[in-house]
């Protein structure tokens, strides 16, 4: 009888804000975790060094040497490519551009390193142990400041032949709708985003409509945020509701246009604005059962995410063990 | 040395005025063809007897045997099911409701039958031997009366679970636009199909805009076809030409969104309309090139379908060979 040996991948989520590494087994099961602030302002060299460092950690915390691990994986920012490993151009990083992070990193270990872009690590963790464990078809919808996405068709994360699949938050929904960073109009993260969320709750309360929000923020709209707007609605404010129903009902369009287009199982909403629970659910249900054709809107589950802020890591660290399999 | 059979495959594009028949090699090379009228109000037998009989027809200008093919294809108006070869509903086919077209053809041959809807086996002809050829990830838009599609993903056509991937006539363009025959507003088919096109044309011609189309139509608004829009334009007509553009304005509007979403490497324009050259082609590029994100707007070639009123049978054909290989 052959005795498998258990394999580790690390996983790294490189954010703006924190990095978050991980130590996962072959079946995806959380074995350790760090976090440390991302500090970008510092330099390359000083981030390189806190990602080696974290994964050193994890793999401490587990009582294994880094020479056990079979896999490392990196979730960053983008665009990047995943053949070369480079950072392309990354404005919450601190702008970097051109930085070969994953041959960076590689240095510091024997095992194989493997660099994708963030949304795709969050949506394979989902997709690998999360709410879409078991599923083939499948999207994941990221909404955050911006909003973002990852596509698995028949089982295969679908990455495209440039790496840029999935960006869900430049497809246009309001032809004349308000600008977007991208350069046009009406795009759904111009709409939908976390940042698009406040500017519309922003632009009602200029107006003077009367909502709780004013209080949370104390008056100084600068400070609003979409957490703000989504405990107003839990209180049963009229425009936080509005607001959030307008989300969805932006988001819903979208997703029916995905409907109709890929015949999704599921569609998993990942993020901070996930958490706005039937405020925003509802309303993308509507609109895909209006929008889309009978057969697959009902095939089409639209569920939230379940691994929260780990996700992106522990994807990461599955893309890894997808890229350089156990031996 | 081991000598290879040839293998034969036969694919009939049915339609809802003709069934195009066809026979082709393992290489996609077209062997014979027949075509003849569908008369689908004839009843579900006689369709089935056409079909079979113009299948032993391109078999005997060929001088093989039926028995010596290795698959038998047919593209059928859907919806209908791969999995159980039924149409499941076919307005085009004299309101067919759940018709084992597959069987009943199947019957008749020992050979493998296998049912696909028609815009997938049209797209499957230009990826195997059209426009598409060598391309692995390729969208094709079928535009006609309606509008549909075909996808494929790193080399597979992707069907999605239900067999309904593809339905890009069905994303939403303008949230208030005209009203769709699916009950929605603004999708693409009820805006840029054969048809929107004809209606966009009328509504401006019944407004009194001066155009060759009303000579054309001989001032009877009922007989106008895409083709005069089409001539009017060829002969410099101002309506014409803008009536196009926006043609081809709302379809770069959907296919932006798919170079976001699916970074394909190439977007082949099928259907009569595919004529229309750069009266509508140029507009498409334009939309791509100002809303989707530069890389994958750069990779991504727009161009007409080059096989005809042949490609939906040699698709057909092209699919069973795929389904069934050659032993």
């Amino acid at each position: 009888m052959q005795i498998l040996k258990p394999s580790y991948a690390a996983g790294v989520d490189l954010g703006g804000t924190t990095i978050t590494t991980v130590l996962v087994n072959e079946t995806g099961r959380l074995l350790s975790q760090t976090k440390c602030l991302t500090e970008a302002s510092l330099g390359v060299d000083t981030v390189v060094n806190k990602i080696v460092n974290s994964i050193k950690e994890v793999c401490g915390q587990a009582h294994i040497e880094t020479d056990q691990l079979t896999a490392v994986g990196i979730g960053s920012p983008g665009p990047l490519s995943t053949k070369t490993g480079i950072v392309i151009d990354a404005p919450n990083l601190n702008n970097w551009v051109n930085v070969p992070l994953r041959d960076l990193v590689q240095k510091h270990f024997k095992t194989n390193v493997f660099l994708d872009n963030d949304a795709n690590a969050a949506a394979y963790g989902e997709f690998w142990v999360g709410a879409g464990k078991g599923i083939d078809n499948l999207m994941v919808i990221t909404l955050g400041t911006g909003i973002g996405g990852g596509m698995f068709i028949d089982g295969k994360l679908y990455r495209g032949p440039d790496d840029t699949s999935g960006e869900i938050g430049h497809i246009p929904i309001l032809l004349n709708g308000p600008l977007c960073n991208c350069g046009n109009r009406g795009c759904l993260e111009t709409l939908a985003s976390a940042t698009g969320l406040v500017n519309r709750a922003i632009h009602s309360l200029r107006f003077g409509v009367s909502s709780l929000m004013m209080d949370f923020c104390e008056k100084d709209l600068n400070k609003l945020t979409a957490k703000m707007v989504h405990e107003a609605a839990l209180k049963g404010d009229k425009l936080a509701i509005e607001l959030l129903r307008e989300t969805g009902f932006y988001i819903g369009i979208a997703a029916a246009g995905i409907v109709n287009l890929l015949n999704p199982e599921m569609i998993i909403i990942f993020g901070g604005l996930s958490g706005a629970g039937e405020f925003l659910f509802a309303p993308i249900r509507e609109e895909i059962k209006k929008r889309a054709f009978p057969t697959p809107a009902a095939r089409v589950k639209v569920v939230p995410a379940i691994l929260g802020n780990n996700a992106g890591a522990i994807g990461a660290a599955g893309i890894a063990l997808m890229e350089f399999p156990p031996q």
